[in-house]
């Protein structure tokens, strides 16, 4: 089979690889018709951050089931699944409270069970960790790229908007332009927020954020990009999301979060020596958030996209092939796409 | 007037200062009856963070109101009142919310309004600051012990505990046995916690925890530590409390941490070159809490002293008069004494 490969900082190739098989009751194999690049693998690929040469990539799987273990109860061969960016059992305390990527038992699509950019992957928790798309949508490909967000980014932007402590009526501040920025727009329309304020630096996405709700956009830089996000909040907004993980996009955060609010942060905390809390102590603002479990959301999210509420698909600005995928890295590395979306079996 | 002043690290003198005068119609003039010395405090006296030579020093204020201005309505003189560790105006939307420390007018005891550690202070919103203590309790000096830790420690440890999410029937771990630490002990019993584990490195503090209401201890260090809080929560508490403000009891309090639970801190950040996010980020771990908005809880807190549910007064270890204020910094500083109390007119 083939799949996508690190073979260091700027180097993704497609190779040959051994197909995973079923090895265990709990297994199903995926043939993966529909998969993603996601602004996180841009710190390996980057080199800032430390990965295995030789090691499989991609973690946003879509596809179809082609075989299931003796116990798999919830899919069987030809059902499409989609699959968050990590597996997790379904069964432990932490999947049971809907915190998946705590699960006792989490793994990442990786190693032998194969990356998401390539053609199978192996899921060893199939009942935990897929989620069946229903029949009458299960070849609809326009459905189907508004569903494959559901295994990341949608799932994250929703996550950090809960974090932040979104509710109906409130406003709130979302930090950072790129795909999960976007996503925690929409999810933070979808959960009523009246005032949705966009901060990022690229106009092309701020449109963006508009058509997915950002009621209004912030794109200056430094010090009057809080000043404006200031005015635009009257004194700052008490739900904030960072949705990058770079040090700046945390200190805007909470530069622009009100006394006694909250920074919702899903950002995978990059490129930080380390956070000062002395700006957050002064004002109690509470940082929570963390690695989305969007396993707990992607039934909730499903419904909306399925009934026509809920569209992240425009987050996908390029598609790209198999054979592409390191074209597609490049696109997103040089922010020529917010996200690129991999069609695999094309 | 007789003050103590800070005269460099190390260094804390009683001098001859101008009394504090009304100058607004907001304001009220207190003749400090008894005061403490902090841990915070230290920080400055071990010069490691800034404070000017020559400022007055003290925060925790106790006393018998000499003279009020012109609009004050909830005290007068010959009133016994106390005040937190900060001034706060009452009436702007944080003060309204809970959030004194925020207030846009909030104030320190410092400079022309004097330091707690001497013979008179100014308070400039006598109204949003000072709490009266009822007239039949006005003069019990065992009573006044026990209301004295309100200006402070209690109320900053009882926010500690809020902060952690710690309800009836929960478990938690608070982090830290000195004064803050043991109050926030007492808060999470009085809060309804069913198991409280306190984590510190002295026995006879942890002996005090356990009179407090602490139903384990951890005297350990390190890794032992960790493993031992582990045991007693069975994979770590959903509330932990981190009482010191050091990176090193920061980085056990989120090492004590269930997935998905909270930290809750209060102590000064402090001697930290930044809070490394990535073991929050993973577990989803929050962080919430900051400067303790000790006025908000001052009411219901006295409420329960009165009425002898609460009594935080062992955390006074040692008393001295004004005179002896440099004595009270060296018996902190050395550890002799856990918090010591002022009899300002002894």
């Amino acid at each position: 089979m083939r799949a996508a490969v690190f073979n260091g900082p700027g180097e993704i190739d497609i190779e040959e690889r051994p197909k995973p098989e079923i090895e265990g009751p709990d297994h199903a194999i995926v043939r993966v018709t529909h998969t993603a690049v996601c602004g996180s693998d841009l710190w390996f690929y980057r080199g800032e951050s430390d990965r295995e040469a030789g090691s499989r990539v991609g973690h946003e799987p879509m596809g179809v089931v082609e075989a299931v273990g003796e116990d798999v109860v919830s899919v069987e061969p030809g059902d499409r699944v989609f699959a968050p960016f990590l597996q997790s059992c379904g069964r432990c305390e932490f999947c049971r409270r809907g915190l998946h990527t705590s699960c006792v038992d989490v793994g990442s699509w990786n190693g032998d069970d194969g990356g998401a950019q390539g053609e199978y992957v192996r899921a060893t928790h199939a009942d935990g960790t897929l989620v069946r798309v229903p029949d009458r949508y299960a070849d609809d490909e326009g459905v189907l790229r508004s569903i494959l967000p559901l295994t990341d980014v949608m799932g994250t932007g929703h996550h950090a908007v809960r974090s932040a402590g979104v509710e109906a009526g409130d406003s709130c501040v979302v930090v950072g332009d790129g795909a999960v920025g976007l996503c925690a727009v929409a999810a933070a329309r979808r959960l009523g927020a009246e005032r949705i304020v966009a901060m990022g630096h690229h106009e092309d996405r701020l449109d963006l954020a508009r058509a997915f709700g950002a009621t209004d956009t912030v794109a200056a830089r430094g010090e009057a990009a809080v000043e404006r996000a200031h005015d635009l909040t009257h004194g700052g907004a008490a739900h904030v999301v960072e949705a990058v993980g770079a040090a700046s996009a945390m200190e805007t955060a909470v530069e622009v979060c009100r006394p006694g609010g909250t920074v919702g942060y899903v950002g995978v905390p990059h490129g930080m020596d380390g956070l000062d809390l002395y700006p957050l102590f002064g004002d109690n603002i509470t940082l929570r958030g963390g690695v989305a479990p969007v396993r707990a959301y992607a039934d909730d999210l499903l419904a909306d996209v399925l009934q026509g509420t809920l569209d992240p698909a425009p987050v996908f600005t390029e598609t790209v092939s198999l054979g592409d995928v390191p074209e597609g890295y490049r696109l997103m590395d040089q922010r020529e796409a917010v996200k690129v979306l991999v069609e695999v079996d094309a």
